[in-house]
């Protein structure tokens, strides 16, 4: 296959990071453009790139991305930002897949309750596809515009999806506690993400109001086809990256081990990303990959214990949107993700 | 008052270096005998107390205690151990805090059940006392045997306690996800508490089936005069120290914020070690101190989430042993761990 | 003793925090005043302090210090900031302890070159003392201003003095290689500092052109009774607080361990925060403590390595001010520090 | 090009487990046998490896590696037991890359000194390559036997060979401080590396007694056509990999910054591994990479810092043996490293 020329808006933080390191390995992608207010070479922002990519950060503008024959981009810019310079690019035809929020939640008023803003772009909310390919993988092929999960969601979702699409559990009760590593903030200082604050340290925040519960909720109501509420309470772990989801949940009727692992098994049989651990994971297991891991667990009680790893910079973030690419462009959808 | 010569039971573990860290400081106690099978001074076993207590371990002997004076045992030793030795040293009119489990469950058969062995010593778990000054105070000064409270333990019931004991919430649908540094494991070498297996990483481990679910099960019941159940998670963090528990309750009629709060604030009003706090505590908050920090968040769906958080080794062992002794002796409760 | 009532100027800070901690468990200080820009209760700037001390900080204001009948004031206020505030101070009659560098360096010019602004302050300057008390101890009881020294200097001075002092080595050929925790670098949010960039990673910084060098170089050529100069570099290392330096020398004639182990411990024989080890010390050994550890090594080819550990903000910063307050009045050097 | 059957000897340990993560990414190597005395799936032993390589560890059988078409081995087995594992692989005909450090050491007398043990097998340590591709290159392609150099060594040698090379540094007055992450200790749990004894903390080992000394003064004392002793200290820091090495040197006639970096960079024109830096190099920068980054700085009194920083398990044992293992089949020397 040719080479697709793409560029990365929003080049400083860590997802930009994460996507660079993994398409200098991608046989079919030419990193064309990236654009940053620091107009630097990529290198200086990301050390670790020294040597390795020579490009210096433009200016966002739309008609130059065009000019340089950019068919992707693929948007590592706060949400917010992102849905302002992303409608500009969808005109001129290009394709887009969104690391932000801006166009996960399919209805402008939850975005607006959440995120204490209007939303700006309806109008592409519209035809905007969630871009979790274990769960919508047949609309991706022919997508415009990809809303790429959130970290959280993703442990959550595809925890929990077997288990409400085919109703076995109370959709009412349903408790997801995740422990995120610190690069989850994000790469602006702040006293929260200090070291010494935050190093030696747990803490859980955002109790009953973190963003990503209607993320959640909205794919798993989708997937049960009723309304289906969690209560979702992320913690901020001393490490750099990582994910560990433990779900507690409450099967209708009493399923044994096997049974569940059965209904996984299945529902994930055609994806090479997901597996299906005998063993709890550690997050380290998964570090700088792009699997996610799931351990079932019944427990006493009657209740299931789901936990769920996942690195939260590649496949929380970067590694599923070149899962996402992969799959909008014909390509093994393991391309520079797996051997 | 006079000062009461103390032995040290098992010296080469993280509760005891704790224990003999807060004893150093306390104006009522002489360190008279440490025990080890490690038969080196204190100070090789524990380079922090380098030129600051002198004392070399010793063999354990019951009579030897005796014959130097010594009034009150701390047991360090792993359990199984503990309930050796502290049936001679009761004999011998000694009082004992044991830091390990073995006199904590009152039902030997239920110990059988989650440690995998007889209980060796029934006779004088009868009269134990489960030393959680908040629930048993008035039991302890005159205990002969304080059986001292798990670190896990203390942060479910002590999160707990007002509610259960007002019957506030649904006592069969409690959910306990706990976080623990990794001095929480022991000082033993295991693979598990590597560096670079546990650094970088987050797991849970125990899942349905720790040993510390009894002991919750156990107060708890206790305090709700009905057999109350929980689902309790225990994780492994990347960090020396610090338990957070995160639970997740049912309250069985609508209750506000501030109705917690009063609850809460009348119920450990003469308790100088619990703080009610207005923000969630981070573990660090608490570190190197005896305090348990408690915060209250009702959240949708009716529920309620509390998160508590302490040291694990002073709060979760030593500490707190020291406040039991306090107690034993008539002293105030904060001598040697509150200014 | 009566109590002295002191302020803490600056008290947002780690230092400001690592002093209130000490003073609490002061018997002869009252906390009478703290000062900062953020006017909030002091437990919320530093958590850790809920339910112990329930001042509000206020602005910095001369007549309120004297007003409210504060003798004595550690400034933790940054370097620049300190020599503005400390004058008004002393022509008011407090005494000072300044925990910033602006009193340290003798001679203005050597400030102006190494902090690139003017001395604002050379008349204070003068009667200044440097606040090493196993060096400068006896000016200390009528000092009306110390200079609290650098955190990395009192690892290299102490590690050097009898060595220097002696003229046992060749005093233009000394390596001072030094790795700090990163509280060392302040608390206010910086990249550098930001948990997933500095986490997992190790890296020098200031090389050959650290501040703290020729505070170093002057104890060093006032001991030596002539010119020293040093090389020194240091790193930062992903842990909270702890600093230990790796010191190579070259001594001028052959010496041996134990000539090095005599002249060590008669040179430190009446200070008790000095600690002449037999194993390479680790930081973790010192931390919380006032202690400075110091481990003696001759190697090959003739040169000795000394390597010394502390705590940064402790006896690196707000331990040995407390030291410094007990000798300025009369008190046991040790008061609050050790039991 | 065919592709070449590999076996790994050692399966269970760090290096092992990353030249596994290496040798999958290798579109010219199959893994043909992993061995073991755990003879379990290697998933098991690798958690990462999960649903990645379905290998089971056997037992070390020669004739068995032959059938099984071997035609390289790579040793990941401690020194000792790998000089008598490779002796009959040799005479099979098999070529070897040898991690551990039993081949480095030219002379058998140097190697019973440091490693307290006669050497086995001083056959084939005289025709051993020392496998330092960018200083022995040109022996790689031809030999049966590569001696694998080892982590601080390349980090000390690779930022000397020039300078040592070109006779501009006094050759008895060299130090290097080493700072390693502590996978470079391995992973059989010990007290050393247990989590809440290293974490946190920084210390000193093996000062002027360390078994990487001779191998460091070897290579440069080949260079220099002339004795070369150097002062090594390694330090051990609290994160999973890295090494940084702070090298003082003393140059005999002024060098400006200028001719330092042009030496550099003619010295190491042709080879993609080394980066010459214009900041100081942090450890993450190299993280899970092959490139070692060096930086040099002029400083006061004549005296030039260089520092250098690796990966210890990629550059420092794994990536350099796969770095080894292309030279010798021909290939690009940055297949499976670099994209």
């Amino acid at each position: 296959m040719r080479k697709v020329r793409i560029a990365i808006l929003g080049g400083s933080g860590y997802t930009a990071g994460e996507l660079l390191k993994i398409l200098l390995w991608h046989p079919f992608v030419d990193i064309a453009v990236i654009t940053s207010r620091q107009r630097e070479p990529i290198a200086e922002l990301h050390p670790f790139l020294y040597g390795r990519l020579e490009k210096v950060c433009e200016p966002f503008d739309p008609d130059a991305l065009v000019a340089q024959g950019v068919e992707v981009a693929f948007s590592c810019l706060p949400h917010g930002t992102s849905m302002e310079c992303i409608p500009p690019l969808l005109e001129r035809g290009l394709r887009v897949i969104d690391l932000s929020a801006d166009y996960r939640l399919k209805n402008p008023a939850v975005y607006e309750q959440w995120y204490k803003e209007p939303h700006h772009d309806p109008r592409n909310l519209e035809h905007a596809v969630y871009g979790l390919p274990e769960i919508y993988g047949e609309q991706i092929p022919s997508a415009r515009l990809i809303a790429n999960p959130g970290c959280y969601p993703q442990t959550a979702i595809l925890g929990l999806a077997p288990l409400v699409a085919e109703r076995w559990i109370d959709v009412t009760n349903i408790i997801i506690d995740s422990k995120s590593g610190v690069s989850g903030g994000g790469r602006t200082p702040k006293l929260t993400f200090h070291f010494p604050e935050c190093n030696e340290s747990v803490s859980a925040y955002g109790i009953g109001s973190h963003r990503h519960t209607p993320e959640i909720e909205q794919v798993l109501s989708d997937l049960a086809g009723q309304t289906v509420t969690v209560v979702f309470t992320p913690h901020l772990i001393p490490m750099d990256r990582g994910i560990l989801s433990t779900i507690y949940v409450t099967p209708i009727q009493a399923v044994s081990h096997q049974q569940l692992e059965e209904l996984y098994r299945s529902y994930y049989r055609n994806h090479p990303f997901i597996r299906l651990r005998k063993q709890p994971p550690a997050t380290k297991d998964t570090l700088h990959s792009n699997y996610l891991d799931i351990f079932l667990q019944p427990v006493r009680g009657g209740r299931v214990v789901i936990v769920t790893a996942e690195d939260n910079l590649v496949r929380g973030a970067s590694g599923v949107a070149v899962q996402n690419f992969n799959r909008m462009f014909g390509l093994a959808e393991t391309t520079a993700l797996l051997p």
